[in-house]
């Protein structure tokens, strides 16, 4: 597996745009497409939310219809969520015009939308910016690069990634962008993540490679608690690479997954650690566990807890923190027998044996608590099953932004 | 019932006491006593954590045992949790000091402390502390208040009420105090919180009346999601009212449970409005449920969202994050039979009908969202269960409070 410039024009047939719609944005883009050249199998997971925003029952259609996938249409600003049916009117619409720009047909269009919930969107200037899109749009890197920019609503940094792997002697390439920043508690999926692979791979095998990943990367971030009505990952396939069909358990499907995981935990880990107001990635790992449902259960109580969240914030080692929030993660375990470690670029240092605190130096572990990525590691001794965890420390940003986030 | 001036000392034969041990403070009040002239029934609920703190494992033995309870000592500023056998050994300590010091029996001893994880005891400062509060221990409401005081770590204020109500001619009285302000999001019950009555009542009643009562009271409350190791509340009765035996399930116990129902709501609202770093209590009531479990969970997911709770810091009538805390929560309901109002003494105003805005002022939502108490009313339109839950605004204090909390 070879990391290579790029995101979602990384793979082949792929093109990419973004303009600025004028959505709710000044001076900025707020509407990406991504279009591809050959008709693409496509997979997606999407919010366990009972709130399910329009384009998520949108996209559910399309994808359970099986139709293939031409272009995504995404556009930040309105989350069109709460919108009843005039709100899915607007997806009907935005998949109508990008058709008819795109001269595709309107089944093989999927779409996103982040941003304020309840808001409808102003559907005369999407279809503008629709226009837009399909006269810009491009198979440059740099397009790709624009569309993540576009999506981005709260987001300090585009997040984007592209492997290349060999599969039967010919290159497939993943690519992929991603936003989040807030309403980050991702169950089934995340806030929206646009997977493009330019593999020969079948529907099922795609679906199943996604949905068995996104359990081990986006559902295991968390920015603060809140699960969106928007989340959603979708992963598009278009066949240009050639290569021999990927069937679902062989040789090629275990490197295909694992060049996906590599994309989707790049992305998941960008989004936690660009959380909104963040100042530091904070990764948890639970290891010695019985089962990996129990470790990850500890893993994302402790990414989860305000009070370990802004301990970390503070570079401040307050372990008692991290060993209550495993506490009441539901999971059972033994208190007496835990160590916990912190480590980082700073270097590693133990903080608890057995359950009650070692006498460890507590300017090192602020030292070590400093640094921009953060690990704390939970040594349950239980077993040998391990899971990590992604999420980021609360601050004064994140107050600031969600104070007054509508205005 | 009435509401009579007051706290712990309010019921006939119950004396308190606080000093200033040195435990972490300086310059204020850190340990408190509560004293019963007469043995008590005690009842007690505690943190379901798997961390547990020592006072927790110490006084669930003496309450399970049904041992008379006769004094209650409590300190701040350390939490007596993660502090393996030591720190249980302090708590053996700390009960026969106080069994010494005031002449009763080791086993009828019980305490609650509250403060930094991980910490050991000052053990020597605590025995001192104990002979000065024995020697100062009396009957006025002012020494009950001062206990309120003592028991304080980030609150701002003290919690305490007291009620009377009659049985059999006789007057029964209940009084309490309560902490909260961080790491609050109990389960089976908050805090610490210890009540007093001078009832007659058998030891079953009473733990009856206070576990059913927990449940729609401290369990209702949230400031951070996280789970103390600590939460305690205990009520003792100690039957000088001398009035007849309060019978589970009669007249009278019906009663008695109203007013016990009246003390607890009301501290669990004051640990609430409290919360670290709060300006507002945000109080959630869902109506229209088809089963209080159901109403519960809606209810509860909206004060614990961070979202939501960051806007009502700002005021902000962001009705889409209540919608989608809810639609999160866990319990089904249909998102587009939702009516939602916000009200406060400045007004009601009606935001959303069917799911989706309904036209309505943001001016006005933004007055009757700017009052120190502020209610979300969510009606799902399915049954007529209802519940109430209750937190607090999420705000730059509370980052001030935690990124620092240990030096």
């Amino acid at each position: 597996m070879k990391q290579i410039k790029g995101g979602v024009t990384a793979a082949k047939g792929y093109e990419a745009a973004s303009t600025a719609a004028g959505i709710k944005y000044k001076d900025r883009t707020d509407m990406a497409l991504i279009y591809s050249q050959a008709p693409c199998t496509a997979a997606g997971t999407f919010t366990t939310n009972v709130v399910k925003a329009a384009p998520v029952k949108w996209d559910r259609q399309v994808i359970e219809s099986g139709s293939p996938v031409r272009a995504v249409v995404v556009n930040s600003g309105i989350a069109n969520a709460c919108t009843g049916e005039e709100g899915f009117g607007y997806c009907r619409d935005t998949a109508e015009a990008a058709a008819k720009a795109l001269n595709i047909p309107a089944e093989g269009v999927v779409m996103g939308s982040t941003g304020v919930i309840g808001m409808q969107l102003p559907i005369e200037k999407l279809k503008k910016g629709i226009e837009a899109l399909a006269g810009k749009k491009n198979v440059s890197i740099e397009s790709g690069t624009e569309a993540a920019k576009a999506i981005m609503t709260t987001d300090t940094c585009e997040k984007e990634l592209a492997v290349e792997i060999g599969v039967g002697g010919k290159t497939v390439t993943i690519g992929g962008m991603a936003k989040g920043s807030g309403m980050i508690h991702p169950n089934m999926c995340t806030m929206l993540a646009f997977i493009t692979t330019d593999a020969v791979i079948g529907r099922e095998a795609l679906q199943k490679a996604l949905s068995e990943d996104v359990a081990d990367t986006y559902n295991m971030i968390s920015v603060d608690g809140d699960t969106s009505t928007n989340d959603t990952v979708l992963l598009l396939a278009n066949g240009l690479a050639e290569n021999p069909e990927i069937i679902y358990g062989s040789e090629d499907y275990k490197k295909f997954s694992e060049a996906l995981h590599t994309v989707n935990e790049y992305l998941a880990k960008k989004i936690a650690g660009d959380g909104e107001g963040a100042t530091a990635l904070f990764e948890v790992k639970a290891v010695g566990c019985e089962s990996t449902e129990q470790a990850k259960t500890l893993a994302k109580a402790v990414v989860c807890s305000n009070l370990t969240k802004t301990a970390i914030a503070g570079h401040d080692a307050n372990w008692g923190r991290i060993l209550c929030a495993m506490g009441y993660s539901g999971a059972q375990f033994d208190p007496e027998k835990v160590d916990l470690f912190f480590e980082s670029r700073a270097g590693k240092i133990q903080i608890i044996e057995n359950g009650t605190a070692v006498d460890y130096s507590e300017e090192e572990a602020t030292r070590i608590l400093s640094q921009p990525e953060v690990t704390a590691i939970a040594d349950i001794k239980l077993g040998s099953k391990t899971a990590v965890a992604w999420g980021c420390d609360l601050t004064h940003g994140y107050i600031d932004i969600n104070a007054d986030y509508r205005s």
